[in-house]
């Protein structure tokens, strides 16, 4: 089927009109009408080529929620009318170990993703949700409550799980002490996701004019990171820290803000490697650790605990129209704290 | 009582004989006589202050083994006659968390260290092994089997915990694909060890003129690093790597060969801290973590697992007027792999 869409045809290319072709819907298939698509920060590293890995035209968008249109004759899971998510995967191998163990993000044979990627067919490339259709087999669409506002929704996707699944991995829970680092995209759901499982949440943040917000999102303390007092105020402090923050900074300090055998758990990725002492890891037998989004079936769990637990992203949605200028403001950090956009406007 | 000794009294001083006065024996005390002292590549650092909390006069050595040749009026673990140990804690402040968990490694008010430290009074400063005599606390002494060869048997008091803690902790056994990093004192003993618990072990070392002595010492694979062709073969292979390397490497190389979830521990410290790059980490999810020796409970733990497996570290026993030369030939590895103090040349 015909799909219009914004696209970018080179590294230094806006994001424009263009439009493409969608396979017919397969027995499995799942298509949904994009009803608005979240816009993740690394959409920004891949039009532009950063991870060095880009195809053009390149539809970004992996934030997708919509509703059903029309469903393969094998599909159980969907019917037409249901509300409907696709985040970063849309197929695996489906038979290697860590596929096996609902961790698709880690499929050995390399998983497909919603665009800039191909389908395992390893040749037909996928296009994502700046676009106003979606198509995917069921076993990677997500099923989405009524009860959560659909545009606040369309973040979980991405910025949701990739918070929520380390919070699980590394067992947050009632009474843990859990720091945030950056209050973002990521950060801002870390915070109502750990301070929704019962967790002691501290923001730290470089900016002072965070911390009411970084409160009414659930955190209970603040901790600026530009005053070094901070780190020896909260030494030792923490059973787990998650750091959302791209931007260069020192894990060595946040390191030993954790207390014995504690975690911190990387997200976000610097532009340069961070150097890191063995002191820090040794005294205290700290783990510094990363995670990558989670698999599907954790995915779905995300949402109802979501859903249950009444948890969106704030979100500025805006006409696609803008998503250029939205870019723009991105990169100075101007957003409160995830564009959306709305796609009924393309 | 006067004990004989040898010790620097300056960053740049040669070890040289030296007399001080042990405490006399108190009731909970084991006196014992030091048949053997190794030489742990961390005095050469302790007495050269630096690591910059160096007090002189110093009289290095934690890997202590002798006989016991008094005990205070209230010891039951040990009478006269018996074989003990002392490695690199000789008190804690037995109240705290990490100590009630059996981690006096990690004691929060600060262990007491078997030399260039003080006791739990702040104020006596500790002397070290490289002496005729040493007084610990029965709590902190360890069971030696009499199987064990006794100048092999001391390294295990430091070099042996060392490698043995973070292959407990972090559950290596039976079938665990297991990377060494490094063929030095902590090394090979991290080779005896895992191979031990049934490890298949994989010694990572930039010498090929080690593979001989890696697969002596119980490693069924060896992995040149100076060849990148390493890298590529053994990716994702590793359940844990142990990294036991103090010269500056490359931390991500090292993560790239441990699959999802797997975990590499750092038990040497580079003199600079090393650039981490965010995706090793986050691309299998995987930890880079730090361990410190072991608790007492571990120690003696590691101690029996070595008696029924006849497992020593493999020494060059000396007599203590060569130290100094010892310690030159550290610095230029030459040594396979631990130097042992014989304290009757005392």
């Amino acid at each position: 089927m015909t799909t219009k869409a914004y696209a970018v045809t080179s590294p230094t290319s806006p994001l424009a009109p263009w439009s493409f072709e969608r396979r017919a819907v397969g027995p499995l298939d799942v298509q949904l009408e994009v009803a608005y698509c979240g816009i993740c920060h690394s959409d920004i590293h891949q039009v532009r080529n950063e991870w060095g890995n880009a195809t053009y035209p390149m539809v970004p968008g992996h934030e997708i929620v919509g509703r059903v249109t029309a469903v393969g004759a094998q599909v159980t899971k969907f019917k037409v009318g249901d509300l409907a998510g696709v985040g970063c995967l849309v197929d695996s191998c489906r038979t290697c170990a860590p596929c096996a163990r609902d961790l698709e993000q880690f499929c050995e044979k390399g998983a497909a993703f919603s665009y800039n990627s191909t389908e395992m067919d390893r040749k037909t490339p996928t296009y994502g949700g700046y676009s106003s259709d979606y198509m995917v087999d069921e076993a990677f669409a997500l099923k989405l409550s009524p009860k959560l506002d659909l545009a606040g929704a369309a973040p979980l996707l991405c910025a949701g799980i990739t918070t929520y699944s380390p919070l699980r991995h590394w067992k947050v829970g009632k009474g843990s002490k859990v720091g945030v680092v950056g209050l973002g995209g990521l950060g801002h759901m870390a915070v109502k996701l750990a301070a929704a499982m019962g967790a002691e949440v501290t923001m730290l943040s470089t900016s002072a004019a965070k911390e009411a917000d970084a409160r009414r999102l659930g955190a209970s303390g603040f901790g600026l990171t530009t005053d070094p007092a901070t780190f020896k105020r909260l030494a030792g402090h923490f059973d787990f820290i998650l750091d959302t923050v791209s931007a260069p900074h020192d894990y060595n300090a946040y390191l030993g803000l954790i207390r014995l055998d504690g975690a911190m758990v990387v997200v976000g990725v610097p532009p340069e490697p961070t150097p890191v002492a063995a002191f820090p890891l040794i005294m205290g037998r700290r783990t510094l650790a990363g995670s990558l989004i989670g698999g599907i079936q954790e995915t779905q769990e995300m949402l109802d605990f979501c859903a249950e637990h009444g948890i969106v992203s704030d979100v500025e949605v805006i006409p696609v129209q803008q998503v250029n200028e939205a870019y723009g403001r991105m990169m100075k950090n101007d957003v409160r704290y995830r564009f959306v956009l709305d796609m009924k406007t393309l």
